[in-house]
């Protein structure tokens, strides 16, 4: 058997994952509408040997503070979609995560794209599956507000059925496209999936042909009770926020239980925290690095930062340098504010504290370190139970991607705990996730088996 | 002043627009979701230099009939938008444009999708907006039935106005991304729609720039009456099935006159009708590539065909040789059938005769001939007064599109009736429209100018 080696996603953001990443001397500043920009990264990326590379989203500019927003670069960006379809035509292996949210999108024409995108890509397509938290995307979309946090996950669990359902509307033979007999498909391994639920009738079938990987990689990111239990249910993948080892590996152990318990493999759900590293060849040099950073921080924007995570509380009349305020109950994304508290009271911190802290890697673990000593990190978690890969959040593009690639890569192929070449071709392939048989192949399996007596 | 030359948007449809072209035995017949195919055909079309490449769309299998929908090729293909971006990485000036309907989509999601599009590549986005007709359709849309025909088109003017609205949220110049002042953008810039219609709620801004082109091009094909009101005050291009050049004349000169009534300039609006060209360096040649692809229809495709067109009606109890019955009032698409019932009228046609006549061309004018007789119909529909340019429909692909290019264009080019190089590098340059200025900076520039005593 061969060795278990760390799954790796490169997740690409703009000009980078630190807040100041665009006003680095080195960043792309038009990044977000810079096409060519995420053709060198997906290539990087992909000559690296990444299982996949990641997109976020979200459907509004998010910030209501104008002396904030002019200071931040997040109002200027490509659909990811859009954009993954695009470097779908310009990488060969690297795998393709974009994130869509369930909330205001139609299953039908999600199940579609990414089954468009699994055919185009041959087979190398993720959907990350979200729902979406902020009053400013609601009013994109016919709201006042947005929806509230069990309805948002009950709509998108039903979202997640009728997608998957529609992707398997045809059995992988259904197209024989006999030109002398004039058979273009077989009508017999038709599955329209006639769906009334309480959110969608949907009834099928999809206009696409079953795709290579059977269904594109689910993929999600909630770790609310909510969002644990979905992606228990129905994730893939799961990338997820932790400050500490102890929290990642209650995570770990908790959503493998849970998974269990939907009757899946502990191997069928890959868990893969995101980790924002600032590499150097010695410690000091890290520590420079991120400190240069740092220093480009406006406090307009720390403090507008902290409100944006906290749900949309107004942080601007506290003082910076006081303690955070107790927060009101919110319907934002729930776990990333409990995260937020547990590490301001943990730590003491003040408001400049807090959001120095979180600046760059927005509640996911930020790691400044060497080579060797990174690499160790994520060796522990890796090892002892608290992932099964990273989701890499580089602080700032093209440079923090290339020290991760130039220098911690090397330390971890060195232990032989990262692939030094592609072995497959598809997502599921990179992944070690098994490419799922169509309902309809398994249950004529189960009826022609011999019964027990 | 330059010579008026013909615009053409080559309309790629999987394996051809023939109903038989998968049987062809040149046929791709995995056309659909293979993509290299669809490289392939751009890549032609590009270095024929014609001024876009142009998809369809429907968002169902349409067929009920299952016998029929076997032996036809339209139940597995990309979804066209995410198939054009993968298509924009591996072109650099060829127009790109993409059905999607307003029926089921929200405004915002068009618009950041077709926004990034045309960031992605430099320009080149077309947005071709239609209604979606069908009962199929809307029961994958948590609906029974369709919209009613008028409601349809209430909603798509409103869809059509907060999408263009979006794509204006912010001027050209919004984003300074001062690195040194730590200004990314100007707020000043900024234009929240804040849209509330009948149908849309939609707050803004949208979180792309301004896209090179200002807005992608706007593209419509409605040809009944509330489709010409729409397509006279909003479209730029307007794809139309015309059967004769006296029909063709009408609707050039009635859209001018309407686009007039709305304020715009007629060469704002350009009338590119269907083609669908069997072309042969003989008459005889022509006539014998037609007959062999109409031979491969199968009577039980033919009849479901016109069933289709028909809005749904059930044409499978009528005699094939006997005459086409009265039909009810549909809110199917409207001037496709009447179109249908003209032809059969004027002609005296039975059923097959007329599944034969609109096989391939579905209502599109269909020529077979000689490189001179396609040339000389053309030039005169272009000269007087029938067309500004023309969607030209391969009854297959890749034979048919080679045909056109390596025949009828030479001999279009030899008259100087077409482009040799493209002069500009944008859609719009392309199809001769201007690039619109935001309504803001034409504010401004009409508060400066001097008033009229």
């Amino acid at each position: 058997m061969t060795q278990r080696q760390i799954k790796l996603g490169a997740f690409l953001m703009q000009t980078g994952h630190h807040i100041a990443a665009w006003r680095h001397p080195e960043a792309q500043a038009d990044a977000g509408v810079n096409f060519r920009h995420y053709v060198e990264l997906a290539r990087k990326a992909e000559a690296a040997k990444f299982d996949a590379i990641f997109f976020a989203d979200g459907v509004a500019v998010r910030n209501s503070n104008p002396a904030a927003l002019a200071r931040i670069a997040r109002s200027d960006q490509f659909e990811p979609l859009t954009l993954l379809s695009a470097l779908a035509a310009v990488t060969e292996r690297i795998g393709l995560i974009a994130t869509v949210s369930t909330s205001y999108h139609e299953p039908f024409n999600v199940a579609r794209k990414f089954a468009s995108l699994d055919q185009i890509s041959g087979g190398r397509a993720g959907w990350n599956l979200v729902t979406s938290a902020t009053t400013a995307e609601a009013q994109n979309f016919n709201r006042e507000h947005q929806f509230a946090h069990a309805d948002r996950y009950r709509r998108a669990a039903e979202f997640h059925d009728v997608v998957t359902g529609l992707w398997d509307s045809w059995e992988d033979d259904a197209f024989p496209r006999d030109k002398e007999a004039g058979i273009y498909l077989d009508t017999s391994k038709l599955h329209a999936i006639e769906h009334r639920g309480a959110h969608f009738q949907v009834r099928g079938p999809l206009n696409v042909a079953r795709s290579p990987q059977g269904r594109p990689v689910v993929v999600q990111a909630g770790a609310s009770e909510d969002g644990r239990d979905l992606a228990a249910r129905t994730a893939e993948v799961i990338f997820v926020a932790h400050q500490t080892f102890e929290e990642a590996q209650a995570f770990y152990g908790d959503i493998k239980a849970r998974a269990a318990q939907y009757g899946r493999h502990p191997d069928a759900v890959k868990v893969m925290p995101g980790i924002f590293p600032v590499v150097g060849r010695t410690q000091a040099e890290a520590q420079e690095k991120f400190e240069r950073l740092q220093s480009l921080i406006d406090p307009l924007v720390g403090v507008s930062l902290l409100s944006g995570i906290t749900g949309g509380f107004d942080l601007s009349g506290y003082d910076v340098d006081g303690p955070l305020p107790e927060l009101p109950p919110t319907e934002g994304p729930q776990s990333r504010q409990r995260l937020l508290l547990d590490l301001a009271r943990r730590d003491g911190l003040t408001i400049r504290q807090l959001y120095l802290r979180i600046a760059g890697a927005r509640g996911h673990q930020q790691v400044v370190g060497t080579p060797g000593s990174i690499a160790d990190q994520l060796q522990q978690w890796f090892e002892e139970g608290g992932a099964d890969g990273f989701n890499i959040m580089s602080p700032w593009f093209p440079g923090g991607l290339d020290d991760f690639i130039g220098l911690v890569l090397p330390e971890l192929r060195r232990r032989g705990l990262f692939r030094t070449e592609y072995q497959g071709s598809t997502l599921r392939e990179h992944l070690g996730l098994a490419r799922p048989e169509h309902p309809a192949v398994l249950a004529r399996r189960a009826a022609a088996a011999p019964r027990a007596a």
